[in-house]
């Protein structure tokens, strides 16, 4: 069952280790695809080898107990985390989480990634914020449930317009339609992390407002006219 | 029609995703090449996967109206900076743009990159200067024409000796006398910002004049005995 | 002999070339796997191209001795320094060394590396220590060896937890169960590393340490559940 | 004839495009092998794409006239620094140069390698010298051969035990036994300067005078005990 889900969530995560969002040879990062008819997400199975994996190893999970509903392996251990967001956004259907060097730094420096230029206002229509740390208690109760209900209560304004967040101390998670888009906004964020980083260094002044306007609305929305039809 | 014109644009847009100025499997970045005898410039479509990319898919646009005169898909969203850089520099056959990392964050600083050495020298007789940001009006009237319009008139004096030039907020613009050498100097950009933005760190004192008199004066014009005859 | 033993070791050797943490066409680096029973470990021959290793020039050393006891080529210069480690760690089964670039910036400046974030509590439990520098004394009159004793040392109280080690000046080493696990805790490493110089260049706090707990503890030790049964 | 010679310095040539040193595509860097016996030298022809280049492309120069004695093709611009080198250090047989990322940042600066740790230690017997800037001159004069009496100037105390200079505001110079060495020079020399560059930021010490000995001479010299007899 699910054969479409998983093929999805399957071809999103092997689009990782090409990336070079993650070390080469290594398990990191993980893609799902959520069916909200059918009230399941695929997600990739915890620490298995990319070039080791199957369709058949994707692992279905029921998003609202949170049960395997499908699949012989463990899920992520970001599982959790993954429900969470799609419990609070509605309208996604993709979730992707990997520990890339750039957003990661942001992540570890608890700072949002400030607009600076229109690779960023592309895709993400202000700052990607930051999400605030975790508690003693939050962590030791439930760590990977909390950690996606502190990044839900953090974007529940902003995610259709920053499909992207980062976990304090941890790293980014990034969301959109689908798995693979959701891959490619990690992606995106990373280059956009990079830049601003020694944006930062050089003390480069944000991106006027109306600019971030042109540039997300040129893609994004009714008037949307990059891209083909 | 326009085949030849087309090919070299397909080519020169191939070198795209592997020169490393754009992240692995992304869309992002465009090159153009234009038939002055023919009025008119080829350039990739807006928005398709560079795997997926045909000779057949070049868009041919108009170079004086801008409208499209053969092929299915839009073309670059960018298209009217495009046009807008040929019809300033009567000397160019091809540009090319994209969001390379350090020649970006040098645009999104809106800083221009000074010549610290004989790379720089060797293809940019000067600083790559950075065109001043627009102005509200000029974004919301027509964003891409206007990008062109204030590149143009920023180099004007300069574009045949600095064949580049920084979008504030935005990215680089190369040119040169076909799509293939924009692409080139697209990538020795990139490598030149990524030397200038650690020098500046460190402190480097600019190239003496009589160097980069000497570097680019080997290789361009009259007495250049770089390369084969 | 030792056919298993040299295997693990070779496979573990090859892995280096392809992970990115030496430069391209380079001999650097090296691993070792040990077998407690028979005493012995296997070790990359010293100075020999990577893509001309092959199983049977792999090289068996005597760990109590430090006599070869198979192969035809000379063991790894840093040979005496992977024996003390082996000496001083009885749970170890590999260790592996590397000069990858951002671990060995820390080693050249005599810092250990502090945990910023989940990515580096997930495998270090605690700061990546630097052994102090070696004595003149030291240098001359056994420098590999007094590296090695310095390492297990300094890392006595913490090598199980923390399965890394910077030798000042010089670079990491790394361990764990067998040859595999120390190369792809250099892979880990150099990754952590690099993320914590840019952390320490914005000023990040560092990672608290109820989450360093609940990260380390979710991969290793009873309560772990990360990754498949 | 000098077919031998050729071959090796085409080898060598080939292996810069792999090595990561100068932009994917480019035609940028060029080594060379001499035979004093013969009184010539081979080296790369000027501007030649990596990927059509053949042995027989290699330019045969005289070492004491500078004419070419064999091949249809000009020999690399910078073919009289080359000159240069192998007259005034008659121990060398091979010389490369790039313009690789971090020690033409070095170059720009016109500032020293300092070595901070053993991997500059291996190779490098001291720091790798910037060599005096060239006078207006000099430039005008004669470029090129001035580039490589400046070098020869500043490095030849230390040539023998620090096989690489930097030429101000340009970029590294590196020189062995032949050119496969010298090659293999500027890709360690390259990540030498990528560390060094960072050590700076942190504030590194120097590598203990004893360190910088001890490895030195492990590799190098009558008690070399590095590699395989």
């Amino acid at each position: 069952m699910y054969q479409q889900l998983k093929e999805a969530a399957y071809l999103a995560n092997m689009t990782i280790p090409r990336s070079g969002l993650i070390p080469v040879g290594s398990t990191w990062g993980n893609a799902s695809q959520c069916d909200r008819q059918a009230g399941v997400m695929a997600i990739k199975p915890s620490g298995v080898d990319y070039s080791l994996l199957t369709v058949k190893d994707m692992v279905v999970v029921d998003l609202a107990t949170g049960q395997v509903v499908e699949g012989q392996l463990r899920p992520s251990s970001d599982t959790p985390t993954h429900l969470e967001l799609y419990r609070a956004f509605p309208e996604i259907g993709g979730v992707a989480h990997t520990h890339s060097r750039w957003a990661t730094i942001f992540a570890q420096c608890r700072r949002e990634i400030p607009p600076y230029g229109t690779t960023h206002a592309d895709t993400f229509y202000g700052p990607v914020p930051c999400a605030p740390a975790l508690s003693q208690e939050e962590v030791e109760a439930a760590y990977e449930t909390n950690t996606g209900l502190v990044l839900a209560t953090h974007c529940r304004e902003t995610y259709r317009q920053v499909p992207a967040a980062l976990a304090a101390g941890h790293g980014p998670f990034t969301w959109g339609k689908d798995a693979a888009q959701a891959v490619e906004n990690s992606v995106i964020l990373e280059e956009c992390a990079a830049m601003a980083y020694h944006c930062i260094q050089l003390g480069a002044p944000l991106l006027e407002q109306y600019v971030l306007d042109k540039h997300y609305t040129r893609k994004h929305g009714p008037k949307a006219y990059y891209g083909q039809k």
